[in-house]
């Protein structure tokens, strides 16, 4: 029976020797070795080439199917689990380690210029993962059959792919019990089972942390400013100074650091926006809303970096000791999941598939359909903002036009109409005024939710690669080594735990932000009618 | 020195021989005769040709000026007072005077087709009165010197335009004493000195009249149909029942019978309304508006042919019978006036000459301001019911479209949230709808307003050049019988007494309307808000 594999997300050839393959498409492959992250096969048309392997998923017959009678036993070849270059920030966190080794006079850079850190995480969505660059393409016709075998003959394969969240995450190399490191009771991480299921255990000091407007600080005399933003956290109550890049820096080490968790992206470097608003406002209600997801995030909230980062004053020296400190952390990785303690409770397998698939699905969804409601909510505010207000605007114009015809006429009868008509005119300028200035009100806030979100939206492919990855090792050989098992259910709680986590941060989130968007309509439409009432008793002046 | 004149309207030539003049342009005449109602001479650019007499006012020196040393007699030649034919409804009366002779027979015809009456009455604005048809055109070069200094030897001549409003409403005819009829106390109209000048004396028995949705009536067995409206008059309580050819037919009486009382217009015959609202509806709304104006005239109001159109039965005999008597009125046109008893103060030509002059110049842009208040609320009307409520159903949608993809996890704690969110789509769609829906109720009703004061204001420039006319003859002969001046100021007070009352009847209708439009604004968005408020619940149910 020829090998066939599952297309999970669309891509386009682009180079000779490669293939075109949709979504739920099935193709037939050659070998189901990859090499350097690209399979080769036929497609449903026909076309014989290249395709990233960690665009498909090879479709397996279980062991348990009674196919004609035989019972083969179960491939030992692990399916690909994206193969992407860095999939979570798009790269960003690749570069970002290196920012991490940089050395910190790299600090005193212009505040948003020359940044180590060129690629900002941005908010792209559940795109599918990078294809294997272009360079790397092997060249056609190569059988690499040796390797493989090579490789197959070892229980628990490693994944050949170098560059798979799985493996670069630690998650593979956490499973194979190649992890070590030692873990302080402090920095244990806390898996309960909750109502709903696996959950971070609840932060016993939740806080929160403020974020003043920026001031524009200066260095070397004056030669050289920059940004400052000042964050007063509630639980230290003491401010401390911190830049952009102070900012990008710490996400970076998160990102290295939790694997599994959604490590809210940081506000774009570059925003300009509709409203071609201050940037720097943009920035700040990014970071708010940011630092708003770190706090309340029970491992983020109270991980030593972030901890660091919150409370180090002024002291230069104390400063660079914990950013050292941090960039040498030993717990980052496959040395992260050392660090979890599940609950005691068995895991039904079958269960966390499902749970995962129903997740990932969620994810594609919300994905999907937050760009529809972006789109809307931002035309809505253009419009109310061009249209709305130009209508209510002519319409003032002209009862004002109509006033003016009327003052020709100035007999006393005439004259407290003509003031009202006058004054009607000026109440609609004004509520074509309130129109254009409302979306800064209710509907950008959920703008900004809705970019936090495409961000975490953005994190979770490769989360659910990770976890993906290891159960599938771990169904590969069903009945080796309790321990492996015991690992893979670790990771499985910490990513069930996230997911619990997300879910609740976003109907917290969204339950607010709904809820304050209609409160300002609510107010915005008051406005408008106490604009109105007082318009109408202009009217009653001289009945 | 060369006699000059200055151009009141815009006119642009549109034959051989014409040319064109502009507004505040100074022509030169070659003579001041006008024939036809044409006058010949050389515009600003030195063109030469005939433009209408009525288009332009003669440039007279006063007797008082020194001019040269010299006091030169004044001119006899009386200027032109708007030689159009029939200014009133453009050309509305003339076909009604047609309608009047009909036999009853006619009105057996289809309720709205092949009307005799087939220009009913247009809101057509202050515009130029209608130039001399080409038709009439005189020869170039023709000289009728004879035929003006044959007229001219009459020491209070007759104007030469037999076209006139002046002289067709019959105004000429009275000033020069030749109007004769009887005149029953009953048809005695009292002008008043009020507070704010001359003014219809008070409506002692002031009502108003109720009119009904119409109904489709047949006759001959069915072969014919027609809609009747049903009128209840409150000072008799009885319902009559009406077709719209009897209320052109009285339209036409009301406009013969007085020459300087503004009757308002009856809604246009064909209304195709950007709403493409039902037309028979619309209709209705404007007979309301012209009965309201009909019975809030305290000289309209109480008529014999208004009085009869209001409380004739079925009964067909007694129909025809005040249906003749009404087309057989003698006080008609000249006669009107001598019905007419002014309150004995005397009347300051000067003021009354500034008055009449600020009334035009109120009219004129009444009637310019209007235009740009009935553009701008029929383009908010239709944003409303376009964009606006495509915006906010947009929203509506995509609000749904993120309930739809939250509905994908269904743990407990997110319903709530997730119908919370798909209500608030709801809402939205329907704030969408009641966008759509509120210019029926408050733009409409301000649209239908000015089309009834469009009419009015197309209908005083003839009243106006009565007066003027008049006026004019009077300070031609200043000397000449007492008499002359008694008529002149009564046509002076009768028309005193009409602007006073459109003034009224202009503050009392728009402080309505805009308190209605308001009032209906206020409510709608009391409705917006009260939705949101409801919709804003939903999201507490399950926090």
């Amino acid at each position: 029976m020829a090998l066939r594999a599952k297309v999970l997300y669309d891509f386009h050839s682009e180079n000779p020797g490669e293939i075109s393959i949709a979504e739920n498409e099935v193709v037939t492959l050659f070998s189901e070795e990859e090499l350097e992250g690209w399979l080769e096969g036929e497609n449903s048309r026909g076309e014989a080439g290249l395709f990233p392997a960690s665009y498909v998923e090879i479709i397996r017959d279980h062991i348990t199917s009674n196919n004609n009678g035989l019972s083969l036993p179960q491939a030992k070849v692990q399916t690909s689990y994206t193969p992407s270059q860095s999939q979570r920030g798009f790269g960003a966190d690749s570069s970002s380690f290196h920012t991490s080794q940089g050395s910190d006079d790299d600090w005193d850079d212009e505040w948003d210029d020359n940044s180590p850190v060129a690629n900002a995480p941005q908010g792209l969505g559940s795109s599918p993962p990078l294809h294997p660059i272009a360079t790397s393409l092997p060249g056609r016709g190569s059988t690499p059959q040796h390797q493989q075998q090579a490789k197959s003959s070892a229980t628990v394969g490693r994944n050949l792919n170098r560059f798979s969240t799985f493996v670069k995450s630690g998650g593979e190399a956490f499973l194979l019990g190649e992890a070590s490191a030692f873990v302080k009771d402090g920095d244990r991480i806390c898996v309960v089972m909750g109502k709903h299921g696996p959950e971070w255990q609840e932060d016993p000091y939740p806080f929160t942390c403020t974020i003043d407007d920026p001031t524009k600080q200066t260095k070397f005399k004056g030669m050289k400013s920059y940004m400052s933003y000042g964050l007063t956290p509630t639980h230290t109550n003491v401010q401390v100074n911190r830049r952009y890049k102070h900012f990008d820096w710490l996400y970076a080490r998160l990102v290295e650091r939790f694997p599994v968790i959604s490590v809210p992206h940081l506000p774009e470097k570059q925003a300009t926006g509709r409203f071609e608003e201050d940037f720097l406002s943009k920035r700040r209600k990014g970071l708010i809303w940011w630092m708003n997801h770190m706090t309340s995030h029970p491992v983020l909230a109270h991980c030593d970096v972030f901890q660091h980062f919150l409370t180090c004053g002024a002291d230069e020296k104390a400063w660079k000791q914990g950013k050292r400190k941090a960039e040498r952390d030993e717990l980052v990785g496959a040395n992260f999941f050392l660090t979890i303690s599940p609950p005691s409770v068995p895991l039904d397998l079958q269960e966390v598939e499902n749970k995962i698939e129903g997740f990932k699905a969620f994810t594609k969804k919300m994905d999907e359909n937050i760009v529809v409601v972006n789109t809307s909510i931002n035309e809505f505010a253009r419009k109310q903002m061009s249209g709305f207000k130009k209508e209510y605007q002519k319409v003032g114009q002209s009862f004002k036009y109509l006033a003016q015809a009327f003052e020709l006429d100035q007999q006393v009868y005439s004259v407290g109409l003509n003031k009202a008509i006058s004054y009607t005119g000026e109440a609609y300028e004004a509520i074509g005024e309130y129109f254009a200035e409302q979306p800064r009100q209710d509907l950008d806030p959920i703008s900004d939710l809705l970019d936090l979100y495409k961000g975490h939206l953005s994190n979770f492919p490769d989360i659910i690669h990770v976890q993906k990855g290891a159960l599938t090792k771990v169904k590969d050989c069903p009945k080796q080594e309790g321990e492996l098992h015991d690992r893979c259910n670790i990771i499985s709680f910490a990513t069930l735990a996230e997911i619990q986590h997300f879910h609740r941060t976003r109907v917290r989130d969204f339950r607010s932000q709904m809820q304050h968007h209609l409160r300002q309509q609510i107010s915005f439409f008051q406005k408008i009618t106490a604009k109105l009432e007082d318009t109408l008793q202009r009217y009653d002046d001289d009945q």
